[in-house]
């Protein structure tokens, strides 16, 4: 079932962006995003709008007015959603859900983020300001930040499987790879596997390659409904299916560190509505905020058994030319991860990719991609499923 | 048109509220709201929550699952609202779209938040948090807090029409009477219009009761299908129309200071969805964060004729038992005003009046009540139009 179809796309180079006002490096993605479906902000009937944490760094909210008057929007419904680092999927998910309910015509959906130093905060204070994802009563007192979750859960993942520190050190490597590929990424340069092992330790089994770094950037797209998209003249990809599911918090309260299920039945629901099954995925974009997690995800998606997510990138199936190529763009690893971003820029490469239009990181003849983001402890899950018009 | 049904509704008392999380201030009045409708958290699928100041104040984000977990839902799809003060009315906007689109059935909707001390912050830190909500670049660097906004848009109007502040204070007297009435009221105590004028200078023309306290406190509602409303035993009322609008950000990006267009946008789309007129309200809520501001609301919902927002006050005329009544609650000026909570607290009291169950400060037996909830310098404004079952 075809749910809504995208028309544009635009995003930043994920990196460091000072010198700019929040809503300003939003219209830096939001623009181009006008320029690829060819329309302009006249024809934009809403604004959906992502970020995760300028309330604390920047003293910044109610972002949603501030964004749309800078690219003159001013008076269209808009409106601000966070979720931990899957905030701009959520923003999509209402974005199709109000397209299906003819509240809207013409949604531009997007984020905006600043999470390096030129956010004003430095990486010991925005590590505490991620850490508001957390359960407030039983995690942050202890100290436990996001490193110290995924490790939580890929130690026992290691525990449960046998996975092991080489294997997940290919998940870097290979993000890396696709990262230098993408002139967009904030970590273009390729790494060894002894690079990652030779890092500083952060939470074990994760050092300073298994972890994704702190970005600043934007993303957005233009959704509309299928008929829509017949008139306008860029080239359209369709959402056939977004699932979206929570899990307990605090992480505690999960029955199981490995399984993710959060992710599980926001999968399901995905390829329910679309009508796919995994065999069906020629390519997807997942939440590697750590090593560990893309391991979790690609099992979770059911792009591979349980336990063979680890083995599958050691042996290079989630590599381009692999079976199942697994974060084209270099990932949240590579390609940067400016939280209330993320989301829409999996989604910009879904789009690109579907398109035939990624360049050197270009997924051969791809017709089915999926987006994994996720938020918290793996406590908010949104799975999208987007496919080439054929 | 009946677009969807509230079959539960609950709230805490507003006032200060430490000693609970954030989750267990929520789950204070999701509780009771389930009780309301006769249904447990296994009948709900998905949680729509706001908050606007924990991020800042209590370092506590990605609260929907938070919240979730706290009332036995973790599962089921749940996001995070933030649109300053008009927080927890977009959520409502959300799930009533979510009804209509089919994506969920029974959706539990409310906002918790706390604004006192309680919060960890003292009442400057407080000021700050909410002056997130305006321009970062224009606005906060100049010292503009929402008294002084809202200060501005009143003497505007006092310009043009004339309005004075023996009218103003009418509105602050009338609303601390209905707060009189109404048990969760966190300030109960008459006042005059002697006491008003005799406060403390806040921002000219406002003086302290010319402004809403800060509040903590939660309030929820359940949401359904007008259809499956017939399936509970609780009384149902009905939304029949909610309108959405922006304004632009900074102040002065907007046209006309007094005509606050996005109320007017909003209420608009509501009357049309809704098929009523200001005439069929018999009864409304409306966002009265200063006195000026309900007087700009009155006129800008078509209650009164622009200019005559003061002189109805001050006959009388939005009281009970006047020809309008606004507020029976006591509005944000005496019942308080938790902010991510005030939307659904709106809706409660909507509900409450149509069900006939306000007790003291009962409207005589109303059928179409109205909420009007803003944001930021009113440049996100959320009209809902509820309305009783014949």
């Amino acid at each position: 079932m075809i749910r809504a179809s995208i028309i544009g796309a635009g995003m930043t180079k994920f990196g460091t962006h000072a010198d700019l006002t929040l809503s300003e490096l939003f219209a830096a993605a939001a623009l181009p995003a006008l320029d690829d479906a060819g329309i302009g902000p006249d024809e934009v009937d809403a604004l959906y709008f992502g970020n995760t944490s300028a309330a604390i760094s920047e003293n910044d909210t109610h972002l949603g007015p501030k964004a749309a008057s800078q690219i003159g929007l001013a008076g269209v419904p808009t409106q601000r959603f966070e979720d931990a680092c899957a905030t701009s999927a959520m923003a999509t998910k209402h974005a199709v859900a109000a397209i299906e309910s003819g509240l809207h015509d013409v949604i531009l959906v997007g984020g905006a983020e600043r999470c390096t130093p030129a956010s004003g905060l430095d990486t010991d204070e925005m590590t505490r300001v991620f850490a508001s994802a957390a359960s407030r009563q039983y995690e942050q007192p202890v100290g436990l930040t996001f490193p110290g979750v995924f490790a939580l859960l890929t130690k026992r993942h290691m525990h449960e499987y046998g996975t092991t520190r080489d294997q997940l050190a290919e998940v870097a490597v290979k993000n890396h790879h696709h990262g230098s590929l993408n002139p967009r990424a904030q970590h273009g340069q390729k790494i060894t596997r002894e690079d990652v092992h030779d890092g500083p330790l952060i939470a074990d089994p994760f050092h300073l390659y298994d972890c994704c770094p702190f970005s600043d950037g934007a993303s957005a797209i233009l959704v509309v409904s299928q008929d829509a998209a017949e008139s306008f003249d860029s080239e359209a990809v369709d959402i056939t299916g977004i699932g979206h599911a929570s899990g307990g918090v605090p992480l505690a309260e999960q029955s199981a560190f490995t399984a993710t299920q959060a992710a599980r039945d926001a999968v399901g629901a995905a390829y329910d509505q679309s009508g796919r099954t995994a065999d069906d995925v020629d390519f997807c974009e997942v939440h590697d905020c750590f090593t560990g997690a893309e391991v979790l995800a690609t099992e979770a998606l059911g792009l591979v058994e349980d336990g063979e997510g680890g083995p599958a990138a050691a042996a290079g199936r989630t590599a381009l030319g692999g079976d199942i190529p697994v974060n084209p763009s270099g990932g949240l690893k590579a390609k940067g991860h400016p939280i209330g971003a993320t989301g829409t820029a999996q989604i910009v490469e879904l789009t690109e990719q579907l398109r035939d239009e990624a360049g050197d990181r270009q997924v051969e003849s791809p017709s089915v991609g999926l987006a994994h983001n996720l938020g918290g402890e793996a406590a908010t899950t949104v799975v999208t499923v987007v496919e080439a018009r054929s």
